[in-house]
């Protein structure tokens, strides 16, 4: 009896979900400590203590019918205004708090964005791989995935292969840098490119169209990388951002959208996007959160965990002839499967108790993701199965 | 740019959210104290202080990856057990955690079981006066409101003019008691009466016909009103419940939707609405509140304000003429507007500083809606400009 979009997703369910299940099945079986599992992208990093901090203070001191009442669809406006001032600080921006919407994550102001822009029938590209989910976003609103071949290279935006799945019915474009599932982050060369991209294919269809981006990652980098702020290369784009990662409160659902000033027709967009967040039902992002927001927007996790991993892995693998870009940002790696076929290939890991995620999965096949936030001992534990499963390919 | 959809709902505007700027701006001139904002429903009780006692000490005492990480996507067992045992415990049921979703508030449960159902053309019925919202929630999913004229005796369900109205397309009937806007009750006569009806109109047109309870008023009864658990009475039922009223927590997004295990084709239904509380981009309940939610499932904030409110109303009002029914629960009114256009009507009542929404927001000409949920000062002060509305009636 429940709907006929619904019946194909439970039935086809989520693989990463089921991988999370067979890792539970496995660590009955072998012992938790002999598992080793890549699947998930769970932040392994605690919140900084200054967000506990400013929870606890903000419960025992600001007025608690405000902290948990309701406010304007949008979100605080002196959290608004908090966030606004961070991303200019940090950034080189001039938002305000009317540039902002407070949602439920990125997931949450993803869908927000799409709701506020989305006709049945609109085309929404994406450049492969990317985070699966977004095609379940689009199918909200009755949109069709237009997916871009990935630049296996250097998991670069395969723009020349972009040009033309342009059409007339293009609204709008997804990317996500630093990469889930690659640990790519696009250069500012390559957004420029894409912005004049865009640009030249919103005036040649004679309508905007939106540039999408969805930023959980953009601050855990390596090495001397940068992530440009899309906003500055182009006007007609939403900013996706959670705090997910940044501050490791994937649980919290909390994250906010920006819409700048430049964007076409801004003030009946953003009237729109506070509309589209009520009757979604998201109504707001959650209070109390929002307000350690306020006081936490400058902060991060420690990231430490995560480069050490990286390095590890990197070295390591390395050594045993698994073939990967070194991850750039995020924390995920994405080698190539050892044997042509990924499904089979992470079918094999299973054997040697390694739980990673086929690059198909992604829309980039011939590969597997290997997520490393993980304890520094699974990282550690681990490396003697990478080593049998290499040699099992030899 | 926006979508044709978002462009008539920015333009149309929220009724009650235009009366909150139209508030702003009186106060600005009047002073906050002489302008009497009945437009709301927003708690004016403060949360129980269990509730900040039981998120002071998950902040400071359980482990903090597990208070802020992902869970799975219909929430924490442990609160999903506790708020089953809960429901069990206070009506009777016997519920399970696999009989919990944990939402983004009631708005987002609905949304969630919409989502669940609905194919695009489905009717859903509602009874009139009913909140707005509902309106929105169905074309969400492209389905068409199908509403029963009111009964104005009582504000009981119009079953007779109900009955008809059912065809091959009806996928659900919403109802919401205690009522937003009339403050009516339903009976258990009346819900029994409402069960057999879409028992019989799910045979006769060989579909199931789902009811879907909106909830958030179910702990504000006054006198001996009871509100029946509808899932007793008809197993295909989705209820929805949110936090917001009975916690005055209504910032924080915090609610369950129960299925029960009888509905038909239960475990598929479970599992589709745990996806799309995922792919809605509400991912998971907040988790903090989640977890405060489990140590404080049996609490409701102190009601006494709305009772006295009602009371010193109702005593008044009729005195000076109105003409309404008693409100069962909720923190309602709904008397008759002093001339038949309720719109004119509540125009006028805004020259003596009332700000009261016309029933014809909510499908219910000829009345409006007063909401008590202010202090028991603004009550009393109001007292005088609603006889002065009266006399100039007269």
């Amino acid at each position: 009896m429940i709907s006929a979009k619904m019946k194909s997703l439970v039935a086809n369910g989520s693989v990463i979900r089921a991988m999370f299940e067979e890792g539970k099945k496995m660590a009955a079986i072998y012992g938790a400590e002999n598992v080793y599992d890549f699947s998930l992208g769970n932040p392994c990093t605690p919140p900084p203590e200054s967000v506990r901090k400013a929870a606890v203070e903000i419960l025992m001191n600001e007025p608690e019918m405000m902290v948990h009442g309701y406010m304007s669809n949008t979100g605080y406006e002196d959290v608004r205004i908090s966030v606004a001032q961070s991303l200019n600080r940090r950034f080189g921006t001039n938002f305000g708090p009317g540039n902002l919407v407070m949602t439920v994550g990125a997931a949450g102001g993803l869908n927000v964005a799409l709701k506020t822009i989305m006709e049945p029938g609109d085309e929404v590209m994406l450049f492969a791989p990317y985070f699966g989910e977004y095609n379940n976003y689009i199918s909200n609103f009755d949109g069709v995935p237009v997916v871009v071949p990935p630049n296996f290279a250097d998991f670069s935006m395969n723009l020349a292969a972009a040009e033309p799945l342009f059409s007339p019915k293009t609204k709008a474009v997804i990317i996500n840098s630093p990469n889930n599932p690659t640990g790519a982050v696009y250069t500012a060369a390559q957004v420029q490119q894409l912005a004049d991209l865009l640009e030249a294919k919103s005036k040649e269809f004679g309508h905007t169209i939106y540039l999408i981006s969805d930023e959980p990652y953009r601050e855990i980098v390596y090495g001397d990388y940068e992530v440009p702020y899309l906003t500055k290369y182009y006007k007609n784009t939403f900013v996706g951002y959670s705090y997910s990662k940044s501050l490791s409160l994937p649980g919290e659902r909390i994250g906010y959208l920006v819409i700048p000033s430049e964007m076409e027709g801004f003030e009946e967009t953003v009237a729109a996007a506070s509309v589209a967040n009520r009757i979604l039902g998201f109504v707001n992002a959650p209070s109390l959160f929002q307000r350690v927001i306020g006081r936490c927007a400058d902060e991060v996790s420690d990231m430490s965990v995560y480069i050490e991993n990286r390095n590890i892995l990197c070295r390591e693998l390395k050594a045993m002839g698994y073939e990967f870009m070194e991850p750039q940002g995020a924390f995920y790696m994405f080698p190539k499967s050892l044997e042509p076929n990924d499904k089979a290939f992470c079918a094999a890991a299973k054997e040697f108790r390694l739980l990673l995620v086929p690059g198909s999965t992604f829309a980039g096949p011939g590969h597997f993701r290997l997520a490393f936030c993980v304890s520094r001992a699974t990282v550690e534990n681990s490396l003697e199965s990478f080593h049998q499963l290499a040699k099992k390919y030899k």
